[in-house]
């Protein structure tokens, strides 16, 4: 079957200083584009998987620079909506040892935050779409925007659409209680949920700690309890392993059972998108039918190779990500 | 008399594109700040003369950012409220040849526009002032700005603080009809008006073409007419020479009569301030007391050498502008 | 009727030192990507035309890059053949003052120069498509090259498409001779052919200067008397005018009658590209029903503004191509 | 009771190659302001501390550049004499891995190693001041210098004004015996000392090696011996523990005892002004009345900070210090 | 006795991404220009060793370039032959974490590669050399090179010349039964022969897996074994610790024995050429007649170095390799 | 006859802000390596001249960098004396329209300026010269440089060979009255002078407004009047004719005849060096024998071209000055 992805979310300007420098110390901005669905997108699309955005921008051309930064990947910008008057933005601080990262917001007001239900065609977005994929960030970004990722889903359910969440907490755009009720209703109609410990907490109150279980499987049990509808629950977490070091692993939980992947150690070049870029594996391994065992391997190399990658998006392919998860080769000079 | 100067009005972040780049091919933006009473602010600041920049700006550090780089030029910033959460920015596009510049605000929602009466205490501010400067882009805003602005003017007023105005005219912010009516009661208060054809035409519909007058002249005298407050308007323009060339002059009014500034030919390397910088000559021309011819040659030389600078602020000395508009010297290299 | 545009022809890395440095000094180089017939190609992509691209890259990453480069600004990549071992690169030292634009070629062995016939498959690259455009360069790349685009010629005439060649005549990759051999042979296919007075000199041996009519009708005229095919002959022409402007100005021979464009002064930020950025102004004009004088002005506005965008790119819309063909307003800044 | 700091010492411009590049490389050197007495004033600034800093600074741009610097972190720099007719410089070369730090110093004739005792109105400079800060390199820098400290030290004391100094020895500026010499004159003034081992061993010869005490403790208890009028001796030591971690740990000893903190485990990006961050937590501990185990857990981790932000200057708040050396949450993305 | 040596191979044109970017993302290249046996001239240069190259490069400005950046650091560039049409590119993508290095090669048609025998004049240039240093990729790079390589071995070895060379097997060039036939031959003439591990077994099938020696000091005695006229062996091998972290360590072989270094444990900022910086090592080793401790160590030393500057060359000192290799200080900043 | 010639004088470190920023906005600053008789040097050398500079550089590895910087472009390094501490710096605001260039030294208590007579041994500096050249700026530096400089000239007349000296008088560094003294006495020597006006005027008193006679042969006139050693007297003069164009025009005064060149209207990329790239022209026409008209039209075109060049060398080859002097063609793209 030949699979037609549809992603949907914000799509920000990254304003980030060069070289580690605080904000209070900047005279020029790196700028790239990114919001976590699109980051998913761009990821499909360099997985060479037929994969469309739907958001909202201005006309203007900063607004068609980010429409052309999804486009360059191959990602499909048919069903970008054009209007409002600002493009959300967000300036980012780079982690730097001791110094955390640190990210300000200049999203409200935004094209995308201001939409309305009307501003998308759900019927001819999902015209021959067979994947839907949002996450619980843009349900949160205003009232409207859950009512919106609501009704899509289910018109993706009414289509057939297999539906992909990653749960995504974010206690500045909301509170745990209101996420618990919007997310609640959301989830009854979504297939593979991607989740971590803290949206556990933050959103279902699972708190692990209490279980003697591995925690993500004890989460995924629980979760799968709540929504029987979901037919995975995926997950991947990064552990400070030393002041340089992160290390990475996931887990894929399916049909009782849990899976897990190899751990890697990283050095990590860009902290953003890991997650998304982990979906996105997610997703390209259940269209592509690997085992559970093998789409957590594939899954976590991927989300590994972004935290190599500056910017938002996850610039690898597919041999790359084959090539970590599953080759024994050194990773020296090849010349 | 020591002088000391409020002036008000936003501040915002600016980000160009390097190296005349259109947005669509920006990969890094140069930031700076600006806004076009700080502009001023900045200015006088540089020429020695003890002034104070009221705004509203994020507590976050790039707010604070926009704070030092007021404070690196000397300006006192002891009067910035700080709150709110979002600064304003404008992207700037820069002309290069035929091709126009382009600005792309994303100043809707920010700190200042949403700034409240009782943010600003002028009691306090005015305390030790004894001018007053804000341009017509503050009231622009926001009804709650027009309101705090007249406010402003009326505090200025009882405290026999002289106050100047830069008409300053921006349809992109408001109509002409509520520019009219709302400029038209905050100009009763006004001393010193800086005001040029197309800010009379926009705001006061005063039509030069229709008079056989030299353009300035007739709308200083017009304007006069209408605010018989105004002891002085002064107007600079600049003219398209030639696709690498143009002419700036400038122009007094007061007491009855016009005097002009000679002419310079530029290059310029940054549009933007240039206007700014000249409130700022004849803030300093009038404080100490240059007689008119040599206020507009002072004023005019200052605008000029804006031109030259990157960036929103005029980053020249006193010695410069002089040098410039008195001196006869040309400007080989000096070693 | 709804038109679909196939290009064809190299595309090349650019790489040119900055801030107008000499290679001896160069220690970085920015990057872009170009080529005559992709730059015509993308440049009607921003004027949200339908075109395709037809070339042949490298399937390495760089290679990816030229492709993301062509697809970041809409244009179609379906048609582009992957395969070959190197990306045929240019190197650009950039005019400043007396000192001349500097070209060094690393195009020798490029994956598109060692193309062979049954690399394209024109019967479906033409399926939909309703206008073929090159250049004379495609041609002069190798032996294969010039049978390759006669055959296409062929093709897309035997299927009734629009035919439009820039002849654009380049000593250094063959000579005049065996440019004429080769021309004369495809010229019989073309419909529409941009000339100017170099080419027709070069390929043609037409020497404008023993005529007393002007120079641009004189070798349309004569083009015309070879080729009775051409419907039309384009030209656009520069004259520096002093050592910081040059003057632009266009001519459209059609139906026997020149029509000329209004004249351009400018100062160039990027002297590469202009005549692709004409192309593109004539075949949009063409497939929108202009008339002459509009067609003209409109295809000589949009080569002025290509003067203005650094890289090969021209990155203008048809509003601000239109602005300047038509409208008389300054350009000064507009906030 | 209100404090206001008063520090003094140079001020240089430092240059150094971009991304690590060595010397022999460097086409453009990122430019920056710092000097070990500034850096504790800015830091002490950014914590909103009253500070003014005292130096000596040419009149010219850069000179100005260098007050710029300083004032826009809200230092004061109303005491700044200018004169002179250089800046002192320093050209870093940053460590990596086995390359160590190289510096090269071109500060001879600077404004402020030529300056003379009647440069310095101490009775102006102190009158508003409760404190009074400088280094060991300060003195070292030439006779006059040590003759300028002294005297500073001597009216300092007489005012009540509380004394800091870092001792800092610096063996390219003086030898271990002079140091001694002048040291211990000045030292009879000290009331807060900064000392490591390596001070203690250039300039009074204290080999903690022959003792059986935790060495800082040892050295703390001989300069208290030595002099019984140091009130404190604070210090700060940074250990080599692979090739990409450092290990920074400090000890504050007060009436008889040794307070020690925490240790961090640090990746660096800046090796410079790590001491004079420590200086500002010392001073600021003490004036907020911190407890000896508080002051040196905050002064450590403000320490352990600045080697997370490049350039000489601290740019932390004292919220970012108190979350790094008080809360136990880990540093992960928060948004 | 004085020596003169004298290099030959290549010499390219490196083009790699800012900031760790991957291909598409690059906007920008950093240029630099290199080859193993020009890294080796330039390493002995910077210990003011006589040295010059030998190779081909196009008459164009970017091989002069080329050209100066040999000179530059002292090189002899009298014996470079000028002539043909492209440089040699390659494009570096830079090893981050789990992401390997990616190396793009440009060039194929480079003037180097198709040189002719006759191209360089061997008594000439031998006329006053004493040691000649090639690699294993001089031959690899056609059948010429082969041939060229092979006949100026034997002028040398004619005239008396010390004969030094890297095996430097690269299986993109060659396959390892050309590798074995080629170099069994070239080998003959070899007096220092550099090999590690990869090369032993790519052209000489040694597989010291199969030995219960240590492997460095089995590949040694076996090629010693095939080739009797080796009188030194000599290795250097780099081992991935953490994600973080490499070791280094060397030894040379030499008259029936085995000398190790000590270890190294480098964070890496640019992987290439430290083999060459080892020969370059070896080399100075030898005509300073260091004993086989001090030569590994001494060589193993340079090679660290050359970790820690980016580009190709290794930009440091003798004194900075004594000092690291037989100094015990630490590597704080001394100043 | 084949030459060496011999330039004498300081290299200094040029340091400035990027994109015409004003040292007050500066946080980088472009570096490279200049000084009137070196840039005169390097472009002897890049005319292919054997040409070898003298002067002294401290040891550190920035003094080798300004080594490298003359050994790059094949200028002879063997007579530079290594010593001292400080390396000459010279800050440069760039002119942008009617803001003028601006420099601030640092090079007092550079290692030149404090060099000794004992420093240079001229016997063996001149061994195989044929032509020597400085300019007024190095004995203008310190009596010791005026003293060595005279010395220099004596020993070069009594080995026959030519001295070239360009007066360049600097009033920064010594008043009129003294450099008339120092300049009349090493005059003597000189066989070729380059001189303009300011410099007849601020040395000699030559006031050529007070002469009916053109301006430039008036003086060369008078100054061989007052030294009838002078076989030739070279000028070269820059006029400003708008704010984006300068006219430049040299002549050569030589056996009673002024040969005038043409003049070329200039936009300027770099102002600095255009005298001493015109004095390589003068240099390179002598020792080519060029006749006067020849030569002042070589000179001429050089210094035009070096306006078009960053830096203070003069990168051009003689063809592209022969090109610009004599061929009539235009300076569109050649490809």
């Amino acid at each position: 079957m030949k699979h037609k992805i549809i992603t949907f979310g914000e799509l920000m300007l990254r304003l980030s200083p060069d070289n580690n420098e605080r904000f209070t110390q900047a005279h020029s901005y790196e700028a790239v584009y990114g919001g976590g669905e699109a980051n998913t997108a761009v990821s499909l699309a360099n997985f060479n998987v037929n994969v469309s955005y739907v958001t909202k921008l201005p006309e203007h051309t900063i607004g068609q620079s980010a429409v052309n930064s999804l486009r360059q990947y191959g990602v499909g910008v048919e069903h970008i909506v054009r209007g409002g008057e600002q493009i959300g933005i967000y300036f980012l601080e780079k982690k730097t040892s001791q110094r955390p990262t640190n990210v300000i917001y200049n999203r409200k007001g935004s094209a995308f935050a201001l939409a309305n239900v009307d501003d998308f065609d759900w019927d001819s977005i999902f015209a021959d779409a067979t994947w839907f994929h949002f996450s619980g960030i843009t349900p949160a970004i205003s009232d409207n925007m859950a009512q919106i990722t609501l009704l899509a889903c289910k018109k993706a359910k009414e289509r057939g659409i297999t539906i992909s969440c990653d749960l995504n907490y974010r206690s500045k755009l909301w509170s745990g209680e209101k996420a618990n009720k919007v997310m609640s209703e959301i989830c009854k109609y979504v297939d593979i949920c991607i989740a971590n410990e803290d949206d556990a907490v933050g959103i279902f109150g699972l708190d692990a700690s209490n279980s003697d279980k591995e925690k993500n499987s004890y989460i995924a049990e629980e979760l799968i309890k709540m929504f029987p509808n979901f037919k995975m629950v995926a997950s991947v977490w990064r552990t400070e392993t030393s002041i340089t070091t992160f290390k990475l692993q996931s887990m894929i939980y399916t049909e009782g059972k849990a899976y897990y992947s190899q751990e890697f150690f990283m050095n990590i070049l860009d902290y953003i998108g890991a997650g998304d870029a982990y979906c996105a594996g997610i997703i390209y391994s259940f269209i592509n039918d690997f085992d559970p065992q093998k789409a957590v391997e594939f899954s976590n190399a991927a989300s590994c190779l972004k935290h190599t990658v500056s910017g938002d998006y996850n610039l690898v392919s597919v041999d790359e990500v084959m090539k970590l998860a599953f080759a024994k080769a050194g990773n020296e000079v090849s010349r």
